[in-house]
């Protein structure tokens, strides 16, 4: 195979309380990567559509996360990349994250897949880092391997998946404004109280045993956050009166997906996802504030070639 | 009725990464509290055997908690109280509650019920809050309800069961020392790291799906405590060696119970759990300390008449 083009999901982590734990990815909403062998060395970014991004491989997350994977075999190359993206990055979807996913998944298959998917997630870290300051694995893992996807610990990393509701909708509200990761890492506390974390390992436990035995009431009630929502919504205009709407609406639960601007509802219903969705898009509406929404049930398979 | 025995089990509290939110109660081991009912107002505790406790009814666990009871009803007694404690308190291993536990049990019946077992927590939380200076639940729950109980809430209080595996051990370890509850929550630190924080949510989630998954090794790997063990561990002497004895004797995983002195390992195997039982008593013994030790299944059924 000399090439081969790879799609990765868009991804909405934390979902609540799980501050760099916890992500899924959407079905539909993704970034395409087209990978080509070449007979030289070196890594070319061919063109980028979708987002005015750098073509400079030394710069984009794809060809960054591709060198980390190339650099652990002492391979260089040669490769041309192309990338489609569905949404900028700033939007709180893990847009960095599914470019460099379906990179380095694209590169694996090429070289006759030396790594498994869940090796990979190393790899497409680094492209993390490079966009945020910090390598984690909250969108990366998710966009990967598919499904609800918990990053237990970092160092080891140590990624799996968890059993989730088949009904499971998300309502995914994306205002057209951009909130910089690097700054709504920085805004968050580097401390946190004693209380704040016993509240969120407590709704972690009720998150996980809510989705795993198939209990809406509880998913809802855990789908708290003691540690960043409080922070981060300010960054987010007319927020308490979105999460108001989709409450109202019937919402499960409601939160900031990643850093924001993007927020998110679960429903496990397609009627009341609908009337939702139309209460959130009337607040910003109202507002004067260009809406971007999407119903998507919870991708189970991550990045796969197309 | 006029009369009844109610058995309450100890509890095992935390779990490693559950500080205040996660406890499961033993079997075999716990209180006994005698109830009958007198025709004047009023209650007295008639008799506290295997601790040496105060028989004044304004200052005991059990009949500070049945007072939250009786005034919640518009009651004002009157009862005759006998308990029967297995260990006393400064365990680390709930004895106050399941003492309260045991005491709202027993008149919740000679009163015809008014309460579910949930609705009991509350009252023996009231135990709690006048032992420790804290209302905590995470001894009460579980002492109560059976099982591997999740405090996901104190406010509103929001307390559930999750499945677990029904082969697992715990091996419970108790030397002859005695550590205040009230001094082990005062050295917790009042704040802590974002980064510890994410590490006791990761490893909350790869407990409860390691045991609603029974996946003992992700049990084991989660059993990590980022809080209350770093500063606790130093009050329980040679608890790095007991710690190490018991997981190279194959342990799951090895923690302190609740705020100590008391360790315990879980295991999947009675032949095992005897080994890690036997190399766990070999380093108290070594160093001249008395210990208590139990080889225990986790207790489903949690309080009962007898």
């Amino acid at each position: 195979m000399d090439d081969v083009k790879v799609f990765a999901p868009n991804t909405i982590s934390n979902v609540g309380c799980g501050y760099d734990v916890l992500g899924f990815p959407l079905e539909g909403l993704g970034d395409e990567v087209h990978v080509s062998k070449r007979n030289d060395s070196g890594l070319r970014i061919k063109e980028i559509l979708g987002a005015d991004l750098p073509l400079n491989s030394e710069k984009n997350v794809a060809t960054i996360a591709i060198q980390a994977l190339l650099k652990s075999l002492g391979e260089d190359g040669g490769f041309d990349v192309s990338i489609t993206k569905s949404i900028s990055p700033g939007s709180g979807l893990g847009s960095s994250a599914c470019s460099s996913v379906a990179a380095v998944y694209a590169v694996n298959e090429l070289m006759g897949r030396p790594f498994t998917k869940s090796e990979l997630i190393e790899f497409a870290m680094e492209g993390e880092r490079a966009s945020s300051g910090a390598a984690h694995a909250d969108n990366v893992a998710p966009s990967m391997l598919g499904g609800f996807t918990v990053v237990r610990s970092y160092d080891p990393l140590d990624v799996f998946q968890i059993p989730f509701p088949e009904e499971l909708l998300a309502v995914v509200i994306f205002p057209n404004l951009e909130v910089r990761t690097e700054f709504a890492k920085k805004i968050l506390p580097k401390k946190i109280s004693l209380e704040d974390g016993v509240q969120q390992w407590g709704n972690m436990a009720g998150l996980i045993s809510g989705l795993m035995g198939n209990d809406m009431r509880r998913i809802g009630k855990s789908m708290m956050d003691s540690v960043a929502e409080p922070v981060r919504k300010v960054l987010i205009p007319h927020y308490d009166k979105v999460k108001d709407a989709a409450m109202t609406a019937g919402a499960i639960g409601f939160n900031i997906s990643g850093s924001g601007p993007t927020t998110f509802a679960l429903s496990d219903d397609m009627n009341l996802a609908k009337n939702i969705r139309s209460a959130c898009r009337e607040v910003y509406q109202r507002n004067g504030i260009e809406v971007f929404s999407l119903i998507s049930k919870i991708n189970p398979e991550g990045a796969h070639v197309i």
